[in-house]
């Protein structure tokens, strides 16, 4: 596991902005969230009733009079932007985060106009979210969403519920087996030299389905249903 | 490019998610919104003053009765689901999304209480959004940006697998109700409370399949052959 990254928002307008962030963060395991001089002061009630299970965050949540003091203890920083300005820095995509060693800040601008040259300049590097030319302007707490969904997913993968095995072929021949005789018995195949493939191409549809030991009853079940009352023998 | 994913909201009930869904769509190139009984009706005004520069993806939604109707035309069904349930259903991660062919809907459900087990049931696999444990829940609109990212993400490089469509939602149930029927004339249920858990179970095995709209046919074939000669009728 790296170091979930600091989370740092720069002069944030919107309460429920700061809340959104906040639950994207829990969402994702990040904790340490950064405020550089919100306008609308600290604490606020929008973001501790938005943030929900999140809450924590926005309690222990640190409030700074400007983006240097913020990053002070910082070994990497990120911006964040969306407009590539000429800055002659690395520009790093979302979807190819580094691997995060050391405490490392990861800065999002305001709501409206993002951050100002000087505050990009004290950044190692510009991260930036790769979006659709058409749409390009991503909310503030979905673009801190991406970046906390990123960082989480480069951790060990989940574990998964696993499906039930798929029943050992011998099983599924003798459905076969059970299948290609009763469809035999009703000649299914009309014309003989064109039984080999398109029995190939039936058994193909069943085994695609990759029915478990279970399942294979329940076909081998069906079989006999439907052809219990029949009266050609 | 693969084909975008049509994203299916099941009763979303605030109109702010409805929006923001649609925002985090146009963000990342998807256009086709289906909404399944909003719980406020249709249009929205709020829906639409969230949405933004993605307002022209409300305007075209579509609006249908139930879910089944909202999938019809579609090849692939994802269904969205924290909680993982016994389905016997692929689960596929956000992370690892497939190539998508054809027309592949992403389901997400009710804000409150997700999708019923019924509504899952459609599906021909389960997405999954891994989050951390400590806080699970994730908003609506934030689920449908991560999936809408990810697709976006994977446009890069895609590689197309080679396998035939899958028939349409709808071919696949006209099999169905085929079956279902033929089965019910030899009373296959037996005890007929158990009836709808293991007919769940049945469609589960041939939807895993994925049948082309041939293959669907030759099921069907198979049927109609199976019982030709019975003479219960």
């Amino acid at each position: 596991m790296s170091i979930p990254p600091i989370i740092v928002l720069v002069a944030p307008q919107m309460g429920e902005n700061i809340g959104a962030a906040a639950r994207a963060m829990g969402n994702f395991g990040l904790n340490d969230l950064r405020l550089v001089a919100p306008r609308d002061g600290w604490p606020n009630r929008t973001a501790q009733s938005v943030a929900a299970h999140a809450l924590p965050i926005i309690e222990s949540a640190r409030v700074f009079e400007n983006l240097e003091n913020a990053i002070a203890d910082c070994h990497y920083v990120y911006a964040t932007s969306v407009r590539m300005r000429e800055l002659n820095k690395p520009v790093i995509t979302s979807r190819r985060l580094p691997v995060f060693t050391g405490k490392t800040a990861v800065i999002f601008g305001r709501e409206n106009n993002g951050l100002s040259n000087e505050e990009l300049a004290l950044a190692h590097a510009i991260l930036t979210i790769p979006v659709h030319p058409a749409c390009p302007s991503i909310n503030l707490a979905q673009s801190v969403l991406l970046v906390a969904y990123e960082w989480f997913q480069q951790q060990e993968s989940p574990v998964l519920p696993e499906m039930a095995l798929p029943a050992p072929m011998e099983e599924l021949n003798g459905f076969f087996q059970q299948l290609e005789s009763e469809l035999d018995a009703v000649n299914f195949w009309k014309v003989s030299h064109k039984k080999e493939k398109m029995w190939q191409n039936l058994r193909v549809i069943f085994q695609r389905a990759t029915p478990s030991s279970q399942e294979v009853q329940t076909l081998r079940g069906i079989i006999r249903a439907l052809i219990e009352k029949r009266s050609i023998y």
